[in-house]
């Protein structure tokens, strides 16, 4: 009785959802913003990715950041505000994703006109945002060592059509059996043309390649 | 819209998923048999605390497992078959929890008779398993340092109401900036109640106080 009542309701949000976003990525357009959607696993490190992009970037670009989070508490939010950036929060409500329509509703909030390059910290969680299109022009995935190298292979929907996975706390790969090789086998079965970066939010390890990479996203965009 | 159509729905889920649920339950204590929930964020370490509690009880206590899985893989449940035991998998086609359904479905494929204590390691996921109640007796969720320690604060619902919370992956204390006092305020201030047990599935400090906690669980279930 639940999969009967729920399989066409999730659908009908779906496509909904869709033409939602579609409409988000058509405000950002016109605003001349590139939209990034980050998403991984609870503590994979999102907000330290954040923090170390802006730490790079903020001389460079305009920087805004939406924090999607399922409680209303602002730590990440202060976070990004302490760094220096306009930011709004989404509260989900207890909702496990960020989607098109809370996207839509904190566009308004923001100076889409000063920003150049704006960041959606999707709620922690590897199932559920793979299925709600935001309308971003990015979409990231971070994994970290810690979690171990088997998750490609468990939570598969999250790696496909994303276009940059970062590997996080590379630091810890010392004291950690970790397979490296496994790891990305797993993530090239699913999605062989992602950009790969490991790194380390701790050390700084890397960083340098994923905000090389991610400005020479938005120069592109720019001149496009 | 998307929150008119859905709200009834989930809502009609919920409820016909408690009542699933007792459901459940009354099959487990029919059979004596004390079930337990394990639910935790991707990589916190539930199969190995699975396997630390297989290891540490499998001479003591008739034990069964039910892997819970977003997609078709074995990995998990493999790992329970090479430890002896008797498993299940339930594949929840791309869902982000276990449901009382699921839970349902599985029983029959396991000996019963023949089991003590029923562990049922949910999806790797700290928001969605909070809202369905499976039947089982125990709740318990893994937290790990690496995560970080202001998950109860983002991700309160999953504290409330579980009986004991495991901190795996102590080893790596000397290496993450984890406040432990911050994040037991924070687990204190949902669920003053919970039982609290640090360790590590690694190096196995703290696993004794867990299992030792764990079989008196079982016995005094036995014993009712």
């Amino acid at each position: 009785m639940t999969t009967a009542t729920t399989v066409p309701v999730v659908e009908e949000i779906l496509s909904a959802n869709d033409s939602l976003a579609a409409q988000n990525q058509a405000r950002l357009n016109e605003a001349c913003v590139l939209g990034m959607n980050i998403m991984a696993s609870p503590g994979a490190g999102k907000t330290s990715v954040i923090l170390r992009t802006i730490e790079a970037l903020k001389d460079e670009l305009q920087l805004g950041v939406v924090e999607g989070d399922t409680a209303a508490v602002t730590i990440d939010a202060d976070k990004v505000i302490t760094a220096g950036m306009p930011a709004v929060q989404i509260n989900t409500g207890g909702q496990c994703h960020v989607d098109a329509v809370m996207l839509g509703k904190a566009l308004p909030a923001l100076p889409l006109e000063h920003i150049e390059l704006l960041i959606v910290e999707n709620v922690g969680n590897l199932i559920c945002p793979a299925s709600f299109t935001l309308g971003t022009h990015l979409n990231v995935v971070i994994a970290s060592v810690p979690e171990g190298d088997d998750k490609p292979y468990k939570y598969p929907n999250i790696y496909r059509g994303i276009d940059a996975l970062i590997l996080n706390k590379i630091d810890l790969l010392p004291y950690i059996d970790f397979d490296r090789q496994y790891f990305r086998r797993g993530i090239e079965i699913l999605n062989p043309s992602v950009t790969f970066f490991p790194l380390s939010c701790t050390t700084g390890e890397g960083v340098s390649d994923w905000t090389d990479w991610l400005l020479a996203r938005v120069q592109a965009f720019r001149d496009d």
